[in-house]
């Protein structure tokens, strides 16, 4: 059928902007006359999450959801804020809360979470990004994943790469969604990850809070080699805690693309790259145009932005 | 064609033992009709590697290669046997050496790989896995897999399975053969962890040592967890090891199947079970028949026994 085979795979990418540059890479990766040809098994694609695949602002959506959880818990038991970033928390004092940094966010995220089984957790998570509404979009959470980046992730399984989250929010909360809204299996799901361990008298895993592995910045590449075990091929992500994962993946010595998602459009979504607490871009911009990276502007290159959007 | 459609997959199991249970079980979770039908991305299976999937004496295949690179590493600095447990190793000593449980064989593999890239330590694992004779049956050791488990493996993966490895043995090691040995791809093998880094000047994930998860025992199913992230329905092992991995894969909600590799040929392999350092098996014998585990009697069920053999 004509209207197939010239269809357009990424509809909701403007034609004459970034499109044409990852289209170019695919094509070059999966066309078998190309030096640049890339066997299946080895064209594999990674996401960071946050900003790059939904939204994160005005918080990282797992706080949200761990703030909500941590209030409760503290009303029963206000013995478990056990540091500063905890009360700030549960205070709703988010300032104070983002001062902890990354490790201070999976504290919240960790205490508010700890003592219950992964399958639950990942159950609780997913209805509460199912019907809980965002504070100024009104859409629920898992209605903001962006519909151009759910386009690629498609239109790149159709080409044969297998697509892959590598985020530092939390496996399993990633997990609990991941499949519905990315098409993503669990077991193509990287993150930061808490102590486990095994309850032989329920059968299942338990989350017993901790930190294991902060997969951020330079934890990235670690997670990749954790969980993958090759160098990917592609790599996307927003900010420079994205950084090591792109210099990681463009190093390779085949063909590679580097991607980052420049939050240009406050109108539509939110505007935000050098400074703020959440998905700062620095040195990404800085070198990006060096190093032959892909600078995707969301108002000029994306004709929609949510999936659950007009 | 009759002969292709009727061709065994299975050859080197003999029709009436162990081989009648697999079947009726992989047949039921691939009949769509049947009412313990699995879908495809469901099919999970997950093998413990020494004593499973290849042999594991006189010692772990991964132990005799730690300590032939850490002879030559102590013999330019001795300063690097900080423990009992390393100089028993330098100096052949195995009794001394074991003694030191999992944590110390874990001990002499990180000490004698820290300090180098993954990529040039799995170059080496699999050059010396290629090309070393093993002390009684003069194979290579790579051709000391077992040919009954890898036509498993086949036959599974035939039938929509995902095939993964989870090992109490070093990811990298196991990487480094598990494609060519097995036909699984590394994001597909889950092991032991030492600590990793990310080191930007050279592009390239560095082994630290130390230890971040010994794959062993209730340390099986968070390993699971992790890198896979939902319940498989086949587990295959050899020894207590891998009690916690089959407890847990047969405690799903859906049809699951439990396997246990018995070590019965002194003949062909070798004779264990009950006693020794490597590959106990207590618990699982006592309990694999309430528990409706299937019990591989080595001697009886197989009509050969290793890849590279007769
Ligand atoms: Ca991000
Ligand atoms: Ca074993």
């Amino acid at each position: 059928l004509p209207g197939a085979a010239s269809a357009d795979p990424l509809p909701s990418w403007r034609d004459d902007g970034a499109q044409a540059r990852i289209e170019a890479f695919v094509e070059a990766v999966t066309d078998p006359a190309s030096e640049d040809y890339v066997t299946p098994a080895r064209r594999i694609a990674v996401f960071d999450n946050d900003g790059t695949l939904w939204s994160e602002q005005p918080a990282y959506f797992q706080l949200l959801f761990a703030l909500d959880v941590l209030k409760t818990k503290a009303e029963a038991d206000p013995s478990i804020l056990t540091s500063d970033v905890l009360k700030a928390a549960a205070a709703g004092d988010m300032e104070g809360m983002m001062a902890g940094g990354v490790k201070g966010l999976l504290e919240v995220v960790d205490v508010s979470h700890a003592g219950m089984s992964v399958e639950a957790f990942q159950a609780d998570a997913a209805a509460w990004l199912a019907e809980t509404a965002h504070p100024t979009s009104d859409l629920p959470y898992a209605a903001m994943t962006y519909q151009p980046m759910i386009e690629l992730l498609s239109y790149l399984r159709d080409e044969g790469f297998s697509t892959w989250i590598v985020s530092g929010g939390g496996v399993h909360f990633i997990r609990a969604v991941a499949q519905d809204a990315y098409g993503i299996p669990p077991w193509q799901v990287i993150g930061s990850r808490g102590n486990l361990s095994y309850d032989a008298e329920g059968k299942a895993l338990m989350k017993d809070g901790g930190v294991s592995l902060v997969d951020d910045k330079e934890g990235k590449p670690v997670g990749i080699d954790q969980q993958i075990g090759v160098r990917p091929i592609l790599a996307a992500g927003n900010s420079d805690g994205d950084f090591a994962m792109l210099d990681y993946v463009t190093a390779g010595d085949g063909p590679s693309l580097g991607l980052l998602v420049h939050h240009t459009d406050g109108a539509r979504e939110f505007a935000y790259d050098r400074e703020g607490h959440i998905g700062v871009l620095n040195q990404g911009l800085d070198e990006a145009e060096g190093r032959g990276w892909l600078l995707v502007d969301m108002k000029a290159d994306w004709t929609r932005i949510w999936t659950g959007g007009e």
